[in-house]
């Protein structure tokens, strides 16, 4: 194996950046979740990150170490909701402009987040249009740089201070983790927390957790190399539709993450509900997963202490009234 | 003035006999809501503590000083929800029987989740029966020790650890308050949250939030002394219904809390909507009134650091459909 992209130096300078600029997430606990699981469960909400999740630390991450010259030319990003955002807020804070490629039917939370932070927005056509054909062209006419959402050292770097910081607030609790689940769609966030946490702690495991129709990872993990799905499937979890993993993101969580383990729609829709009933939080589909994949016992978790990553909470309130009517009680 | 009930001394205590025990419930910002203000504000959710609100502090704090022989005959308790829930829990970690009189028009969430927490609940209608009556003959029944939802020195005071926190929090962060925000129905959180800030730091200034029909504190500043309103009036914030300030609690709030704010209806189903679309926050009507009153400028609050507690989450769905129906953008 050649040396890995991202190591947990990396990961920690990323942190130091990101210190006073990102939100410091809480680590929370709750008495209904670990009645249910059996275990000792903590959870760390990115959704009450700056705009509603992680994404903004890998974006900040990258964009604060451009160069005078790089800032003065712009940013461009594709995104079909939650990079786009921390990109556009990233890009504020630090005074770049902010052109994003962002598909028609994203949530309208999405669109409208990105456009309030000062981004300048090009919808596309999912289904006619090339996200990174429009992305190059307009980076192409400007000499913008184009920002990915996950394959790129510091972008995972960035997403990993999430983890780091999971830890650390166990740490101070006198408690380690004996496992972390983690959402993965493109795996940036899956590889930073990876690198963080077996960086830290090699005895951690790792589960990653996607879409059933979105199983890229665990087809990948299976044949032993990168697969590529072919995305036409619906899912709830806009912010996980990656159709493969990343080179980058893949070099680090095929050799170093557990498990993959793939939760259903519906069994995402009665997370979402779980957590408007009983941990008072607004949470997206895709960060839902992990949560799902913990109350339907995916795996042995009883007796372990275990922590997840609630990942985001973009939610529309249309999704999140047809999951509340779905699942109305306990 | 005699001597007040409650220190900063008793807060302190129970703050100590409640580390460990209960969440230590974030301080958050946001960027949408900072801008919205003109200010640097602060939000303590304590819709995120155990039972989805502020009570569980009050109600441990008090039964956690009950002799054996006390624990032995039980506690009873009149609440609409979130003090019936808080004593449930209590008594559930203190291995102590807890009986609860609720209305059998409380909000379904908060009659389901007091029952799932082992406490036995017995209904009775608001209008034709008297709840002080049904649990003054179970108190007489058992010998159980009936404990009132604020007008407690030892609830005040464990109420009054979340305003603590919230100062520890801002110092951590070499920041102090220019004022805090705290809903009132009863007045005991808003005693305990006035007690720790004026002992910290008689700078801060503290404001009281209540819906505009249950104006009770309002009319009792305006009068000099404590006023009873009819309480025919119907609000959301079941929490807040109080129709008098508290004997204790008034001797505390009437002397030191600086203003008395009120809300509208309309502003408070707003405030909920902000706090699901930027917050990512389930929060309770009545533990909105301090964001509506924020949002709705109902101070100058420019240019000072604000602090707001976010006093619960226990909100029927269909009361948060209305309210996002109602507000679906910004």
């Amino acid at each position: 194996m050649s040396a890995p992209a991202v190591t947990l130096n990396d990961v920690q300078a990323a942190a130091k950046r990101l210190s006073g600029v990102a939100i410091s997430t809480p680590l929370l606990n709750n008495q209904e979740l670990d009645r249910r699981a059996g275990a000792q469960v903590f959870y760390k909400p990115e959704s009450l990150q700056h705009i509603g999740a992680f994404k903004f630390r890998g974006a900040y991450n990258r964009l604060v170490q451009l160069s005078v010259a790089e800032r003065a030319r712009g940013v461009v990003a594709f995104s079909s909701g939650n990079h786009a955002q921390g990109i556009a807020y990233a890009a504020k804070l630090l005074g770049i402009r902010a052109s994003i490629v962002m598909p028609a039917d994203a949530p309208k939370i999405k669109l409208a987040g990105t456009r309030a932070l000062g981004a300048e927005v090009r919808l596309y056509d999912r289904h006619k249009e090339s996200r990174e054909q429009i992305a190059a062209d307009i980076a192409a006419e400007r000499g913008s740089i184009l920002v990915p959402a996950f394959d790129d050292p510091d972008i995972i770097a960035g997403q990993g201070s999430c983890g780091l910081e999971l830890l650390e607030q166990l740490q101070a609790r006198e408690l380690r983790a004996d496992r972390v689940l983690c959402p993965v769609g493109g795996g940036g966030l899956l590889a930073g927390v990876t690198v963080a946490c077996k960086g830290i702690d090699p005895a951690i495991k790792v589960s990653a957790v996607e879409p059933e129709h979105f199983d890229d990872h665990r087809l990948s993990r299976e044949a032993g190399k990168r697969v590529k799905i072919d995305g036409t499937a619906t899912t709830l979890c806009d912010s996980l539709m990656a159709t493969s993993p990343g080179e980058l993101t893949w070099a680090i969580n095929g050799e170093l993450v557990d498990d993959f383990i793939t939760v259903s729609e519906v069994e995402v829709e009665h997370a979402i509900s779980f957590a408007f009933r009983y941990l008072k939080l607004v949470v997206e589909p895709g960060g839902a997963v992990p949560l799902a994949a913990l109350l339907q016992e995916k795996l042995d978790f009883r007796g372990q202490t275990i922590a997840l990553i609630i990942s985001g909470g973009n939610i529309d309130q249309e999704t999140l009234q047809r999951c509340l009517e779905k699942f109305p009680s306990p």
